[in-house]
């Protein structure tokens, strides 16, 4: 047992204190540990495991979709931030400063990287001289500093690790179509891989990316009715190529400016695929992503285990061959029901119990951590059944988390309505908005909650600003976020 | 073509001047790029897919031999590095410094990490009580910050990345079995893997890693004579562990201090596999880290290009379904012989060359990168061929550079050998050492160079120090070094 370990003895329930809820589980399960630097977290193996996890199916999706990694420094310049006037206004605050190293003052002030919109925006202009070295497809994996005041352990911490793409072309049009492309690349990896439903959209100008013409996200609901932005994705147009100067020939001949996107996921899908499916018991994890997708547990008599441990570790070689993430856990130090627990609260998806009756019968009984079931299988189709379940637990923690987010989600006319709705239940709301900033900061100011983005969907459009009643330009999802 | 490649009309020749060479070769092929920041460098996708393949090796490898990855900050408070004292020696002069975050001064100066031994051995403290919890095997893929003097694209940067294993151990012969471990599966990767050969053994008191107990080393040499340090064992004692009171309950109830080591490579073995492989026509690229390892380029008159290249393309996906990582050169606007000096300056092991006449002939001529042997080869067995070339080109390669090393290799006995074999030709010497810190000093203030390691082989001892003449206490080996 550890130390971090002895200060959760238990897990606070969801319904009493949601936010104690999450620490508690992400401590107990050794997802994370606070380290003595403000704001920043230790990513533990477990933790930084689902990381490698989304990183690699990530990565593939990139590949596929035609980029290529790459990596840029960690220092920014001071003068490049003052080349793009509306990125530096939005970053200034939260920058880290290096003013000394190697015993000496600076000359220039060096940041840290909050993102590296600038200095790559430097390199392209070094690298982009025609039409023929476009488009640049290139992400970066890295980590990335914003110095917050308010810090929650992944999604929202002074250091983070994301992936940032950043692509460079020759008209808007090519350049709109990856912004969109990248955007649905993230929709389908949240849906699919981490069962998290979203709701695509463009966010508000006063929401968007600093520097940014366009921005477009991915929004998650938690099981405490808070947004969380999981995924965004940038149309810059040439906000940055004027900045830094990145210009090409074209077909006929002439200097134009390239026009950049940018896209980024980041550590903070953990945060959120946490407090997505966790339960009082502790994590449940997306069978896609989990370190461990299935634990084998034997149970019965301790004068049955030579016979039982042996077949166990060969039911757990065939499940590990056969590329699922699997343990044996034969501890005999521990009682089956302590494991049931523990790998409960570890959020292992598929538990299977094998015991002497089971043995004599051929079968195993795999368990949902989802829900609950258990179902008796044959042994000799014991790889096509884990499979199976695991199909099941990600198609059924999707449901789940649609069904949450559905009814928590109403469409309202007023801000009358939507502050009863609020006070009622935490969710979010569709509301009608006439553009102005005022009525969008009437919201904030009312009710506590943001504007989260103008949805593709649901098709229902409104037709009243829901502050001032005048005729609605835009339709828009409004919840409080972390 | 690019800015940068503007620069590079033709490489330097090796003899005339290496380091030149160098800057033009990984410049012409575009693996880096300068950055404004100074000792930074950036690593376009070619350079940066090199250090993929080296990350999902050794990976592999750490992972097989029972490690996990895990994630620390960034940050390092300073009063983490008073607390060992030779380490804060070894690395004060080097640190970069955060003194302003978020429009404040902060209280403690916060080190950009220069390596990650004082912020893990604080968490350790935290996460380890009993031999229970023991062994600790945490590895950290991570970029870290040396404020170097002298800095070149690889060997020596500002920001580097790396990994950094460390591990926790009950007693000094765990530790010491993972420290010798981990030296071998460098040496292991080193050679089968990167084609590189290496000398491996124990560093010298005055080399040694700041706070380690012993210091081990892989050595290799590049084709100027020079040697490259690539990669690092470090047996690190209790060291650390008194410095973050790391302690455990042993097996009789007893509190004890860990034993500890840590382990490294980084993005300098890219350095080190241009400069052991690479020739006056560019790179050479060891096989199984190369991003391209075969290309095929469609020959002949352009009148037959609408037979060739449907084949052509049959052949590459084929090589493709394969897993073989290759690409189809069928523009038409180079010629042929144009993309043959291209790839050859790529380093592409493999080149496939496909004309009207091969088809008619059923087969492809597959061309080594390093012998320059052509070989027709049928193409109903493509796939097969092409790996056998690509395995004949990865032993090439290690032969060459072991031959190369064997022939720069001298056994010597008093320092004016040595410097009489520097003046003659590059390359390291075997000496005797009788273990003084001054006689070490003086064979650096006369030659240049520095011991690199206490070779574990070959076999022969010197018996006489090449300074003192008294009684060698151990053999060396020397070499200058980047």
């Amino acid at each position: 047992m550890s130390k971090d370990k002895q200060f959760v003895k238990e897990i606070t329930p969801q319904q009493e204190d949601f936010s104690r809820w999450y620490i508690d589980v992400i401590s107990k399960a050794e997802l994370m540990s606070y380290s003595p630097v403000r704001g920043c977290v230790v990513l533990r193996p477990d933790g930084y495991e689902i990381w490698e996890n989304i990183q690699r199916e990530l990565d593939r999706k990139f590949k596929e979709t035609g980029h290529r990694n790459a990596y840029f420094p960690l220092f920014i310049p001071e003068s490049f931030f003052q080349k793009e006037k509306e990125h530096v206004e939005g970053f200034n605050p939260e920058l880290p400063w290096v003013t000394e190293a190697g015993g000496e003052k600076l000359e220039e002030r060096l940041a840290i990287r909050p993102t590296s919109e600038t200095m790559i925006g430097h390199m392209y202009s070094n690298w982009i001289n025609s039409y023929r070295d476009l488009p640049v497809l290139i992400n970066q994996w890295a980590n990335v500093v914003r110095w917050e005041k308010r810090t929650l352990p992944f999604l929202r911490t002074t250091e983070f690790l994301w992936q940032e793409g950043h692509t460079a072309h020759e008209d808007e049009a090519d350049a709109r179509k990856e912004t969109m492309q990248m955007l649905e690349v993230y929709r389908d990896f949240a849906e699919n891989f981490l069962a998290i439903p979203v709701i695509m959209g463009q966010k508000t100008p006063s929401e968007k990316f600093a520097g940014a013409v366009d921005t477009y996200s991915i929004e998650a609901m938690m099981k405490d009715g808070k947004a969380v932005q999981a995924g965004t994705s940038h149309y810059l147009g040439t906000n940055f190529a004027q900045a830094f100067d990145i210009k090409y020939l074209d077909r006929d001949n002439t200097q134009q400016y390239v026009h950049t996107t940018s896209w980024g996921v980041s550590t903070r899908l953990i945060g959120a695929l946490i407090m997505v499916h966790g339960d009082d018991r502790g994590l449940v994890l997306p069978p896609k992503v989990a370190p461990l997708q299935a634990v084998v547990i034997p149970i019965g008599p301790p004068k049955t285990r030579d016979q039982v441990v042996p077949r166990a570790e060969q039911m757990f070689y065939e499940l590990k061959k056969a590329g699922i993430r699997v343990k044996l856990d034969d501890n005999p130090d521990q009682s089956p029901g302590w494991k049931f627990n523990e790998y409960e609260m570890r959020g292992v998806p598929v538990r299977i119990e094998f015991g002497p009756r089971d043995m004599e019968n051929g079968q195993a009984v795999l368990v949902s951590r989802v829900t609950g079931e258990k179902r008796p299988v044959r042994l000799d189709a014991i790889v096509d059944e884990v499979r199976r379940m695991l199909d099941e637990v990600h198609q059924a923690m999707y449901d789940n988390a649609k069904a949450f987010m559905d009814s928590h989600f109403k469409s309202i006319d007023t801000i009358d309505d939507m502050k009863s709705f609020l006070d009622a239940q935490r969710g979010f709301v569709l509301a009608g908005w006439c553009g102005s900033d005022a009525c969008e900061r009437q919201v904030k100011e009312e009710t506590g909650a943001t504007s989260r983005n103008m949805p593709f969907e649901p098709e229902e459009r409104k037709t009243v600003c829901l502050v001032c009643g005048s005729k609605a330009e835009h339709t828009v999802v409004y919840g409080k976020s972390y």
